[in-house]
């Protein structure tokens, strides 16, 4: 019988029954002249199995003694219980077959590679135990986040990757041309000439999708993207990529307090989920890359989120300010020290920060009755700062026109998006996760390179 | 109590029990002198529900008398059944508030719009009836295939969007860029100097995701990948966008029937899952759009998918030729009219074809013992035509770097997929569907712009 490694972990009983039938790759191999003992990891659970091969017991015996870290086989045999035993039971193995040999050069022997090496052999890394945890974690937490905005009703939206507008103008954007860059057609000013790229106009990679699920929000009530964003930064920090995932929930008749309920629900839900369905994993990173994360995780799902007023904030900030490296003041944003200092020192756990001045805010906020703050919020968690950042919307038309003139915004771009208050706004809100973070405050991991299959930075787009 | 229309239609007894509060937008308002009607619609469900509101029941009963189509409102009462009505129920307000007015020109007044009309308001369209099914499918549709895969132990790796590569030379490609295409930096031989573009070289948008896939198939055993992928081709077709979305698994140590048996399995799964979860839907589009279409979508769930040899195809189209507008000759590739011939009227129902020509298939399929045909295989459907495109993966490390040889590709650029051959490489096997085709046949819309958010095709990057 065909058994993953995974379903012989979770149902022991029915593969003792069975003659199994197992493939994957060599993790170790050990030969005592007349048996020796194989790690098999098949990439369907954390956990390896041990293979005992015998001499006698299978056919080439001789072969199998030789085999090599990496190399790739197919084992049959019975599973037997070793009770006292550091695994719970073993492969007494009646056949081994050789699928794929690997030869001494391979890069994974056994023994400690550093990330950065590892960030060279981004194909072969998630063959490690910590990168086949943290992305069968990633994997696991993309799946949590369908599954909890779908079970409420949530409507996910594509938005568009190529875009022709450009978001609150957050960072600096990547161009998508097919022109020619060497000769590209040129109008009569000798300018280049956009309408003869593909659009027929400059366009850019998205830096989010919330403009255009706004307007999904206006029919479906509920929704949600999932995708792809995009900044060109030459910002070389490890949290920072110039290619990463983000969700961005968007709900109509809503305010920034039923937004802070949803943000504080999903990130709970996404915990839980990881810690029900990925408990070797968790227990892995709480071992060997983080030593408090099962504690601060643990404590996150059953802690009430605080909140406090970005005045407030910088009140309590202020008490302490020759502690900080960036000054405090009101009118500025928190520094991720600051941020931190608020929720591991004066809180002890995740804090909403409410209502921070419109002049570092984006434009599309909705502005509070005082008329210089807006009705934003960050999600500031422990061992991070910031995590959520959200907002309830300005749905008077007006006040979103004068916005938009006050930054400078073209407003003939958003004539589409200016429609949404004019037939049949609504109150609404919502919040952008960036998912690299997410994963980061899950598993303890302290470089966004290392939770990206194949990340993309300034300078760096192998693979 | 808050309540969407959604969880009405499943919990009607429920929601009698007790005094309701409904928020959504105005589809149709009847006025008849001391009472009337609205058709309400909150995008949580299908269908809409009747508000009855009466003169002294309301107290601004001449404010909602004069409200208009497309208005947002906040409404309370209680649900009343409506035995022998064109629906189960109605709620009988007690109160009735504007949210956000709707001006006369609104563009969606009630009457029938054309396809090519709502594509210019794209941010309106999903609140017609049509748009509102077809994009409820496409959120099940992904979230479906995200079941399916994941209660399969499928690990879902984001394969990059922006590469330094081009998979198997599959149409033209979108550069990415931050150089100013104005005065681009320019190198001794004054050729554009990519070095000192943000990546430090060329890079594109991606076309597929599966060579990067492969590398973590070779680590959990079975992967997926779900994300946009990009052509730049000119085709103004009602096929083809410049950006769509693909589903590509792949599985270690499987060969193209286990390829086929899970495309197969997976279909059946979307379909089910979709005829079970958006009934309103489908039949809507059964009786508005594709009058067989349910018929087939039954069908096709409890149908065998037959098998076909690309030679046995071949010669069994040649026996019709006459009736074709393109020729049919083993080497060539299959035109549509070609597939649809054979799924709908030689096999009537899906049907595999296998072991096409080398020379019309990518370089990474595996060769078969003939030397002239690869281990390909792609599904016809019934209405369509291809659905998925899959095949065995050349593991063999000279038969691969052989073929790249002979098809021109720089193996310098594919030195980390050759490494998956050298290191423990095994038979392995997947495949590609397109997001957007798949919903094209789940819900019959016939032209890809109708099934994208907000589509992208040459000359078409608005909103």
């Amino acid at each position: 019988m065909k058994m993953t490694i995974k379903e012989i972990y979770k149902n022991p009983k029915d593969a003792a029954a069975n003659s199994i039938r197992l493939a994957g790759w060599v993790r170790t191999v050990r030969d005592l002249k007349t048996f020796g003992f194989i790690e098999l990891n098949d990439g369907s659970f954390f956990k390896s199995l041990q293979i005992v091969f015998e001499e006698g017991k299978i056919s080439n015996f001789k072969e199998i003694t030789r085999l090599t870290v990496g190399a790739s086989i197919i084992a049959e045999g019975t599973l037997v219980e070793t009770p006292g035993a550091k695994q719970p039971f073993e492969i007494h193995a009646s056949k081994v077959e050789v699928e794929g040999e690997c030869p001494v050069q391979y890069p994974l022997q056994k023994k400690r590679h550093s990330f950065e090496f590892l960030r060279t052999i981004s194909h072969l890394r998630p063959r490690t135990n910590t990168f086949s945890a943290v992305f069968r974690v990633r994997s696991m937490m993309a799946y949590a986040i369908h599954k909890f905005f779908q079970e409420k009703g949530f409507v996910y939206v594509h938005t568009p990757i190529i875009t022709g507008s450009d978001c609150e103008g957050a960072g600096e954007m990547f161009r998508v041309t097919t022109l020619d860059m060497d000769k590209p057609p040129r109008d009569e000013q000798r300018e280049v000439d956009f309408s003869k790229d593909f659009f027929g106009k400059q366009s850019n990679l998205t830096v989010s999708g919330q403009l255009a699920a706004e307007a999904y929000c206006m029919a479906f009530g509920r929704v949600y993207t999932f995708g792809p964003t995009f900044r060109a930064e030459n910002s070389n920090t490890a949290r920072h990529a110039a290619e990463f995932w983000m969700i961005e929930p968007e709900m109509a008749f809503s305010d920034l307090n039923d937004d802070m309920e949803l943000a504080e629900e999903m990130l709970k839900f996404i915990i839980k989920y990881i810690l029900d369905n990925a408990a070797e994993e968790m227990e892995f990173f709480n071992s060997f890359i983080d030593k408090g994360l099962l504690d601060r995780l643990n404590g996150i799902v059953k802690s009430d989120f605080a909140h406090v007023s970005y005045t407030e904030a910088v009140e309590l900030l202020e008490k302490e300010k020759n502690i900080f490296q960036y000054p405090v003041e009101w009118g500025k944003d928190l520094q991720t020290e600051h941020e931190r200092y608020l929720t591991e020192k004066v809180f002890g756990k995740p804090v909403f920060v409410t209502g921070y001045p419109k002049d570092i805010k984006a434009f599309y906020m909705r502005m509070n009755d005082d008329n210089r703050t807006v009705a934003a919020m960050d999600l500031l968690v422990p061992g991070v700062g910031e995590i959520i950042g959200g907002s309830q919307r300005e749905e008077r038309a007006d006040f979103l026109e004068k916005r938009m003139e006050d930054m400078g915004i073209c407003k003939d771009d958003y004539w589409w998006y200016l429609d949404l208050r004019k037939y049949g706004g609504t109150k609404h809100s919502g919040f952008g996760l960036g998912f690299e973070r997410a994963i980061m405050y899950m598993t303890g991991m302290q470089n966004i390179r290392d939770v990206i299959p194949f990340p993309r930075t300034a300078g760096m787009a192998e693979f």
